[in-house]
Order: structure tokens, then C-alpha cells, then sequence
């Protein structure tokens, strides 16, 4: 047996982020960089298979502008919302995509639609060992990935290595920060994501609203012709001082703090990487009050972890997922 | 080189589970059979050295028993509170014991009373090791060890491996659950520790006699010529339905199961085994207790960890301390 040319392991892999929003796709190099990407809203009717559909649509679009064909791809990685079966590519309790909350085998479905293997991930564990492999958490050797967006996830590197449990480890949006507290959307009550998530954010705007609080967090989003509150539409609220904004803000911080060095005290990591739409966007601004934070709840406040904003940005999710299958 | 005799390998070592209340020591022989034990109370005066005078003279209290001289020990382990470096058997941060908030080279000091080799672990994590080797983690590939005492400590191994961290995981009784609640001994407020740890629940049913509560857990310890509350008189008190004692157990049952979930959440481990002097105590009672109460913060309540009470009781401590030096 000899090796031709250049090999399966060097072709260009797809990386898919599949989020509850939206739906981004890139064709990646041997070097780690993006040859073609694309990107487009999540479907929010239908189920499972119009979703796969539209992530099929999606990477043959960036596989287009790398000019290549969706089969020459030396695979296909997904990092998925929910539960992400590696093995048999059924994504379970996904529940931020339509009529997701039961099982769907979308690694098998999108590969008969690109004609390469697809393997699947969590996407929140994809992006920690994005993150730990290219981004902020390079050199360290245990890691707590968080992902302040949508919701709250998270992801773990311990000893160099993903840490994933039962397959679900890393959920730090629903570390307990106040027993009895604000309930999350998904019924669990005082957690991380029940204050800090944006759709836990946007549920609590809204309410406020409703109360007759003036804010606006809704002006900016229908002048964009948005129909959710995006990280975006949070940081212009914020940099206008919009009231009702910086007290949710404040709110979320504090419980990303204290969610945050809970989950240190426990697993005592060298580092901790925030990411996510929010994350990203008030890196600069508000990831160092959520280090500030951390002070009052670490068992030893002065040896905290180091706190960095995610490198990758945007950019983290299809590489993780790409790197499922290198 | 040949192999003569039995060899170091196979020689008794010794074992010391050194606490905030007690100091146990054992000469454990080759297949994990207590050859010989002795315990006394933690020194309550003086500082370190008085701590290790008085671990040498039980150890060799134990070894007497035993048949053996302690430099004739294949070495000895010690688990202790607080944060040992085993590279250089310096003890810190040991706010149970006397004297003991800085660094002191417990290792080299007791190794040269002894006559024989020392490494230091801290208490919790050799009790989970302990626990996931011999006892009621047998089996798990990952395991939470949560020991509800005088404080409420805990150790991980992930993997078939412990998981220390930067030295300082398995903190479970660091972790919140009420931001803003109850304040600790140790100054954090609202942790698993400021409900459940005994010496916290002993505080706060001190403040409630001050205001004129009635109990019956001051005469118990009165009867029993102690001067605090063991866990044995928090066990008879709660048989006889004291008001205040089942009040401040459930409040510690709520804390641990809300933390524990939290633990779970993060880590996704196979197994949860608790124990320490409470946990061993109320293990067929409220054991049970903290096992169903973790169900309404679990993100996936229909697929819990399997919980167990400790395995090996009060030898677990020695048992483990003494896996240090195999």
C-alpha cells in the first residue's frame, strides 16, 4: 500500500456551527484557515430535517466559494446544541432548534446530502477545545470554556483533554447561583443561564416592559428590523447608558461570577476562556468585571485562574467542529 | 540486582487521616487489612509541631499494635486539610488545625520522627481515592466524593484518575447555592459548607439558643462530657425529632443537594459517593434525602449519577493516605 497524492488527511474538512439562531459554515485548510464560509439563519418552523437541509444548503454555498465540491471535503464537523451522540450522530434535546427536543440522526441525514462523513459534537465542547487548541486557552492545560450567548454553555479541557462526563459536562449556565431564584427557560430556577442567558435576558426586558419600564432595548431592535434582542442590540443599549439594559447586564455578570468560581473551586482550573455572542462582544468591557466578581466567592481569592476573552470570536465554532474530523 | 525477601513494596505502611477534631493512624498491610490502629484527639493548642508530636505518637502507637517499628513502615501517608504539596510536603492553609492558616513542612518533620518516608495528600481527595479503589466507587470511571463533617469537603477522579487541579479541586463545599445566604466560618457566603458543614450547623444552633430556642443538643453534649456537637449527637438528637436539630439537617440536605446537582451538572460524573462523619452517620437516612433533592436543579433529572454512601466509614482516611505511599 502506498500514499498518492495528497491524501485524505490533508483535504479541506467543513466545520458547521449550528446554533439556535443562526447556522454558520466554513471549508478550513490544512493551516487552520477558512477557505469559503457562509451563513444563515436557523429555521425557526418545521423540524430536524429542514434544518439539516438548510446546513446542507449552507455548506455547499462555502464549499462553493472555496471551489470545492461538498464531496471532495475530507469530512464534515458539527458542533450541535444538546446532546451529540459522536458515535451515531443522533442529536438529542436540542432544544433551541425546532421541534428538537427528541432525537434526530442528523450526522447520517447531512451525509447523504454533502456526500462526505459529517461527525458531531456539542458545540459549546467543540468550541472550548477551539479555544484550547487555536484561541485564548492555548498553553494551559485545564480549561473551562464559557459561552455567554443564546444561552449559557460551557465546555471543559482538563488535562489537555475534553472533559466530557456522561457526555454532558461543561453546563456551567446551570450552575445553581440563588436556590429559589429567577426560573430559566428551562424551568430550572437561580441558575447562571436564568440570568445571564439572552433569552432570559430579553423574557425579563420584555416583563419590565409589560410593568411599564422604559427602555430602548426594543426601539434599536425594530429600527434593525430584528426580531429578538442580539448581542448587538445589548452592547448599543449599553453604551447609551439605557438603564433597564445595565441593571440585566449587571445582574448577568454577577451570576456569571459567582456560576464562574463556584465551578473553579471545584475543578481548579489554570484558565478560563469566555466566548459567545455576548461574551465576545463585551469582551473588553464587561469580561473584566466578571473576573472582578469572581473575588468574593473563590475559595482563594488570590490565586484566581486567568480570565481571557475567546480569541477565535466568531470564528471558533466551525473550527472546533472542523477539527472533529482532522 | 536481585529481589531478596519480601522487599519494600510489599512492607506495611502507615496511614494517617489527620483532622480538624481527630488524628487516626493505621499500619495497613499488603492487601489493604488494618494490622493495627490507634487515634487521639487533634491537639486544640500550640501549632504544628505540637500536630505532628502528636501524629508521631499515634502512629507509633499503631505501629506497636501492629507488631512493627515505624522505620521499619514501607513509608507513611498522610491526608490532611487544607492544600499539601506533595513535591515538598508542605501543609498550608489547614484553618482546622491549630495554628496552621501558613505553611508548614509537615512531611520532612514527621518523616524524621518517624524514621521513615512521608507523603502528604489532602484529606478528602485520599478519602475519594480511597472510595473509588476499595470502596463504594468501585467500578465508576468518575466519581464525585462529597464528605459532609466538620466541614464539607470533596475530591474528583475523572477518568480512573484523581483530578486535583491546580491542587485545590474537589472543593464541592465551596460551591454556592444561595448568593448572598448564609455566611461560612470561612467568610463565603451562601456555599453548600455555610448550610451543612457541622461546625456551621453548630454556630448557627448556638445563635438559635441565644434567642431562646429549645433544643436538646446542648444537654446531649453536656450528658456526653463533649464540647461540641458530634455527629453522633446531631444523629441522636434528629431520632428523638428535636425541632431545631431537623431543621438544620434539612436546611444541610437542601444545600447539599442543590450543590451536588450544580457538581453535576458541570462534571457529569458516574457516580456521587458520600461520606465523611455526617454522611456515614445519616447514610441510610438522609443520604436517600440528598439523592432525591438533587432532582429539581439537574438538567437532566431522568438520568442522575448513582449516589453511595462511603464504603469504608471511618478507615476510609487511613486507607486512602495510605494508597499514597503504593
Amino acid at each position: 500500500m502506498g500514499i498518492f497524492g495528497k491524501g485524505r488527511d490533508s483535504a479541506p474538512v467543513g466545520g458547521v456551527d449550528l446554533g439556535g439562531t443562526k447556522i454558520a459554515t466554513a471549508v478550513i485548510g490544512e493551516g487552520n484557515e477558512v477557505l469559503g464560509s457562509a451563513r444563515r439563519p436557523t429555521p425557526k418552523q418545521g423540524g430536524p430535517a429542514d434544518v439539516v437541509a438548510a446546513i446542507a444548503e449552507s455548506m455547499s454555498e462555502a464549499a462553493t466559494a472555496a471551489g470545492i465540491a461538498t464531496a471532495a471535503l475530507g469530512g464534515v464537523g458539527v458542533g450541535a446544541p444538546g446532546m451529540a451522540d459522536r458515535a451515531t450522530g443522533t442529536l438529542s434535546g436540542a432544544g433551541n432548534l425546532p421541534d428538537w427536543s427528541g432525537s434526530f440522526p442528523l450526522g447520517p441525514e447531512l451525509s447523504k446530502l454533502l456526500g462526505t462523513r459529517v461527525v458531531i459534537g456539542n458545540d459549546v465542547q467543540v468550541g472550548t477545545m477551539a479555544e484550547y487548541a487555536q484561541g485564548a486557552g492555548r498553553g494551559f492545560d485545564s480549561l473551562l470554556g464559557v459561552f455567554w450567548g443564546t444561552g449559557v454553555g460551557g465546555g471543559l479541557i482538563l488535562g489537555g483533554k475534553p472533559w466530557l462526563g456522561r457526555g454532558r459536562a461543561g453546563e456551567i449556565g446551570h450552575t445553581l447561583v440563588k436556590r429559589g431564584g429567577a426560573k430559566g427557560l428551562n424551568g430550572l430556577r437561580g441558575t447562571v443561564e436564568a440570568y445571564a442567558g439572552r433569552k432570559a435576558m430579553e423574557a425579563r426586558a420584555r416583563r419590565e416592559v409589560a410593568k411599564g419600564r422604559k427602555t430602548i432595548l426594543f426601539k434599536l431592535m425594530e429600527k434593525r428590523g430584528k426580531e429578538s434582542l442580539t448581542s448587538s442590540i445589548w452592547h448599543r443599549a449599553w453604551k447609551k447608558e439605557d438603564d433597564l439594559a445595565c441593571e440585566l447586564l449587571d445582574r448577568a455578570v454577577t451570576a456569571l461570577s459567582a456560576g464562574i468560581a463556584s465551578a473553579v473551586n471545584l475543578i481548579d482550573v489554570e484558565a478560563v476562556v469566555v466566548g459567545g455572542g455576548l461574551g465576545v462582544r463585551f469582551g473588553d468591557s464587561l469580561v473584566p468585571k466578571i473576573f472582578e466578581g469572581t473575588g468574593p466567592y473563590l475559595l482563594e481569592p488570590d490565586r484566581p485562574p486567568v480570565m481571557a476573552v475567546a480569541g477565535l470570536g466568531d470564528d471558533g465554532g466551525v473550527l472546533g467542529a472542523a477539527m472533529l474530523v482532522r
